[in-house]
């Protein structure tokens, strides 16, 4: 038997790096770029625990484009490297020197900040480049080295005079890439990667404004100089303590993330969490339009203030994608499917513990100031049903804060609501019954009967409510959500009430036939009731249950299959103590006719149901009844 | 200067592979049995040119899981291979042995349908196994070879004593990868990845009903045979001809795609191009459900029958991603992002290849069969109006095919249109006048109106219409599009007519001034027109530009900055040639008032603007009337 080492072949390196490592050319100066950082905060590190005897100074990373000579340059004043420090780091490829460093200064580096893997970041650069060199001088005395490789195995290496400390790597970029050596497609990687890293990164010049004398004339001109274009923001809010910032400083970060969004946030949430994983962070709740899919994918992942990207799915919970912010996250594996992260354990507690800083940040809003918390209620409920509706926990958190708004615009809790409504919307078999609306001017007529019986009535407009309440009757007992256009008004809570009809059973026997001669049986059922005489003389109803079930399977899922197909029923309610009503009563039939139907129409009307060419003849019938 | 070889680490090899090679560790199994059938066709090729004297027989793929002993077994029939090719192609990484066997046979490879880069595929077995065996003979007479890694660099190779021609693979998997032995999972890989591969995939076995014999008796049970599970179509309908395919042949090969789709698609375009690209495929056209997102991502991309991704952005041009169906091509660029993709010229070929060929069926459709077409063309139109909008060679393609549908339910082209309205819907400045309505219902009285006049009133009722409209009013010459609410019917088409009002100047200053007084000025701009007697008293208009401004805003993007925010505005057209209106003249105040306010709710009924309280109050008043 014959054992050995597996050899990889190493011309075949760089084409792989090419065509698998990384999906998208344009990463290559976000892995240079933590390269310089890493090197910087390295040198910072190494200078702080007395390891290098250096002035650390004010160190940047600059960015150079020279498109005469189609090259690209990043220059860092961080710790270089000496002849032998390339040898073994860059000319072994996929050698990981951070890991070695971290290795070695382990406790102490801990909390430094050090990104990640050099070697490979680094040969990502001959995705763009045919030649790259590097020209780098070590902190430690010794010469600087030039090391050069035209993107094959071969490759120089000799001292250079460079004298400044740092790393200087010089792309020279292929023709079918010049686009990077562009102003403004540099200025947008910098800006989409490494907008908020902790060096600060230096990309051309700028001018500024000099402050005027005070005694300056009125009219002079405003002096100006030239100064160094820093492109981030090395200390961005959420790397802070939230007792370190105000409101106000939440505000701006909202702006400098979102610098085309001019609606202002609702409220933030500042995550800070080190055990049993690292995260931080800053959501805010934003007032949401109406193009839903528009909102998703706008929190943005970084991992030690590199920007990875705006896809959260699998480590957000799904509700809480509709919002906005940063995470920054260590802990979350990169590179791996959405399946892979949902069945990963640090990212399930990294999504629980959003889901659970959510709720309490929720709940204190609520507690501190429920005028306030009331306003900003319709824009975001959305959130919050959805989020009671997908995920358990939050649910049962969400009862101490979730409100219940009235066509009046008052807002209650579950337990208020209950409170308020248990004596006079308690049916005759003990069960309590919720009323709401979807829609306050298309169901006006139907909320104003209930309103007149003392019936308090919940807006509940969004498209997710008919699945919200399915849930809610199921984990409260002896509950029931009713609509109040499902039944007449006394028929929606059922009391035990004597209702006598002005009309025998024969005369009532005789209307329903009259009715439903007149009225298309297919659409309508024909119920009579005696109600109260000033209640209106024809009403449509839909009962509860069909229209709900329809409505879950129109809004995607639950619901009964195949109930989303079927034909809209209407139950033609009849109040038979109407006057209206009980004069058809011998009438003649052409007469009995004409009223039946235009009182049809206005039910039809109150109903939303009279379209089309019907409400032209309406409209045009009408019009020769004025006159 | 010292020059060097860059040397690849080949400890980091394993966890490079691990980390970045595969976002999913799924495709584990895919790229093993590809790497099978590659072996299978290599032999297949080889006996065909006579440079293997073995038979080929009918071999098959057997894919084993032994849970017991935690491993998964992948056997094929193939090639084969010797110790020295052991040696060759495993252990030294990403030496493509693929690519040699290509560079040896070229011309006669060209066309036999051989897959990929062999080494790196391989080593994915790495993401789920702790240990991987490989047993394998070749066709050529030389003992069996049997290879073991246990996930470092050391491997061992001894002579084995498999007899049967091919390669047995066993991955002993990791305790955390176990859902790779299950079942379910096994076959839920190979129905998404393999389901069309050219070599039948056998996993496990299945029961099968015999024929009865003829004479058997009524009541005996139907036989049962055990035969092998065989998981994929080898042959899927896209890889024939088209003249080998009937029109059945497609509809079953859709269901085949689609299991759960119920309904049937309404045509199909068949691709198959070889030159400049190779391209092969079947797109269907599907009825569109309302949920336009739920439509996306139904076209499956595969590489020589391997599926590779249900994301087709960026190679299918956008409108056609609500088709459904299969695109096979070698020439896509893989593992690339989409700015790449849309940069890359082979992808823009293939793009708009696939919206030419789209074009051609949609015009034949027309031509062979205009009436079924126009039966279809609810269900087509969006994505041809969607498409007009965004391509432009689709736009003049579409020229012929186009139907312009009438409330009334004929099409026309365009040209049909022109010829039909030309003469009686030209205005008085030479311009030709298209009217239009958005919603039988909602306009009826105003779309039956301008049918008396005997103008043709078009459906156009998505909601990419207002761009729509607007791009064939600038590709166009003197023509605009004017919906029917957009000015009372005798001003939609201004012609040279006189007008004369029964009232003279000074009792319409008189009129003009009691409207005002009655209807609230921030909504509606009363408008005084000596219309035809019989045309209705009062009517609510809002202009053409104004409106569709507001709507293109609101379906994003166009339209005039800010309009999407303007209050709705109204004109009140009162027609001073109907009764109703010149019997006003004089009428007492309170009466008068009384008159308009009704009139002028029955306005609003026939622009659905009278809702909520109002409405309900308006019911209450008819009701009231009828008595």
């Amino acid at each position: 038997m014959a054992t050995g080492k597996i050899n990889v072949s190493v011309e075949n390196i760089f084409p792989l790096i090419k065509k698998f490592l990384y999906s998208d050319h344009e990463i290559f100066l976000r892995e240079l770029i933590s390269n310089a950082t890493d090197a910087t905060l390295k040198l910072k590190h190494l200078t702080s625990i007395g390891e290098a005897s250096v002035e650390y100074g004010n160190p940047v990373i600059e960015v150079k484009a020279d498109k005469d000579k189609q090259t690209l340059h990043i220059i860092d004043q961080g710790i270089g490297m000496t002849k032998e420090e390339v040898e073994k780091y860059i000319n072994e490829v996929a050698f990981s020197g951070a890991e070695e460093f971290l290795e070695k200064y382990k406790d102490s580096a801990k909390d430094s900040g050090i990104i990640g893997h050099f070697g490979l970041g680094f040969y990502s650069a001959f995705m763009v480049a045919n030649k790259v060199e590097i020209i780098t001088k070590s902190y430690k005395d010794e010469p600087a080295a030039h090391w050069i490789c035209e993107g094959t195995t071969d490759f120089s290496l000799e001292e250079a005079d460079k004298t400044e400390r740092g790393t200087e790597i010089i792309l020279h970029i292929n023709d079918d890439e010049k686009e990077f050596l562009e102003d403004n497609r540099i200025s947008e990687l910098l800006t989409k990667y490494n907008k908020f890293m902790p060096i600060p990164i230096k990309f051309g010049t700028k001018e500024k404004e000099l402050p005027k004398a005070e005694d300056a004339p009125e009219d002079e001109e405003a002096k100006k100089v030239t100064v160094d274009n820093i492109i981030n923001n090395p200390e961005p809010a959420w790397t802070k303590q939230p007792t370190d910032l105000e409101e106000e400083d939440y505000k701006n970060f909202y702006r400098e993330l979102y610098p085309m969004q001019f609606e202002e946030p609702l409220f933030h949430i500042h995550l800070n969490v080190d055990y049993p994983f690292n995260l931080t962070g800053i959501l805010y709740f934003p007032k949401l339009s109406n193009d839903m899919a528009m909102q998703k994918d706008k929190i943005q992942l970084y991992q030690n203030q590199v920007f990875v990207t705006d896809n959260v799915e699998g480590i957000v919970p799904e509700f809480l994608t509709m919002l906005k912010g940063v995470i920054d996250s260590p802990d979350i594996p990169l590179n791996v499917s959405r399946s892979y992260l949902q069945a990963d354990g640090a990212v399930k507690k990294i999504s629980s513990y959003i889901t659970r800083k959510v709720a309490d940040k929720l709940k204190s809003l609520f507690n501190n100031n429920r005028e306030d918390f009331e306003k900003k209620w319709d824009d975001i409920k959305v959130v919050i049903e959805y989020g009671m509706l997908t995920e358990d926990k939050f649910f049962e958190k969400a009862q101490k804060f979730t409100l219940y708004p009235t066509v009046d615009g008052e807002y209650f809790t579950y337990e208020e609501l209950e409170e308020k409504i248990k004596d006079n919307q308690t049916d005759k078999d003990g069960k309590m019954v919720i009323l709401y609306a979807s829609n306050k001017d298309e169901q006006h007529s139907y909320i104003s009967a209930a309103k007149e019986k003392g019936y308090q009535v919940l807006l509940l407009d969004t498209p997710i409510v008919p699945h919200l309440i399915q849930k809610l009757e199921s984990s409260k007992e002896n509950i029931s959500f009713v609509r109040v256009d499902s039944d007449h008004v006394d028929n929606l809570i059922k009391k035990d009430e004597d209702k006598t009809s002005k009309l025998s059973e024969e005369e009532q026997e005789k209307l329903k036939a009259d009715f439903e001669k007149v009225v298309p049986k297919e659409k309508y059922t024909v119920q009579l009731e005696a109600m109260d005489s000033n209640a209106a003389p024809l009403i449509i109803t839909q009962p509860e249950f069909m229209r709900r079930m329809k409505e879950m399977q129109q809004t995607g899922g639950g619901g009964m299959f195949g109930m989303g197909n079927m034909p809209e029923m209407y139950n033609l309610v009849v109040n038979t103590n109407n006057d209206l009503i009980s004069s058809l009563v011998g009438k003649e039939e052409a007469e009995q006719e004409r009223i039946i139907k235009q009182s049809l129409d206005l039910a039809r009307l109150s109903q939303n149901l009279l379209k089309g060419e019907e409400l032209t003849n309406f409209v045009k019938r009408s019009f020769e009844m004025i006159k």
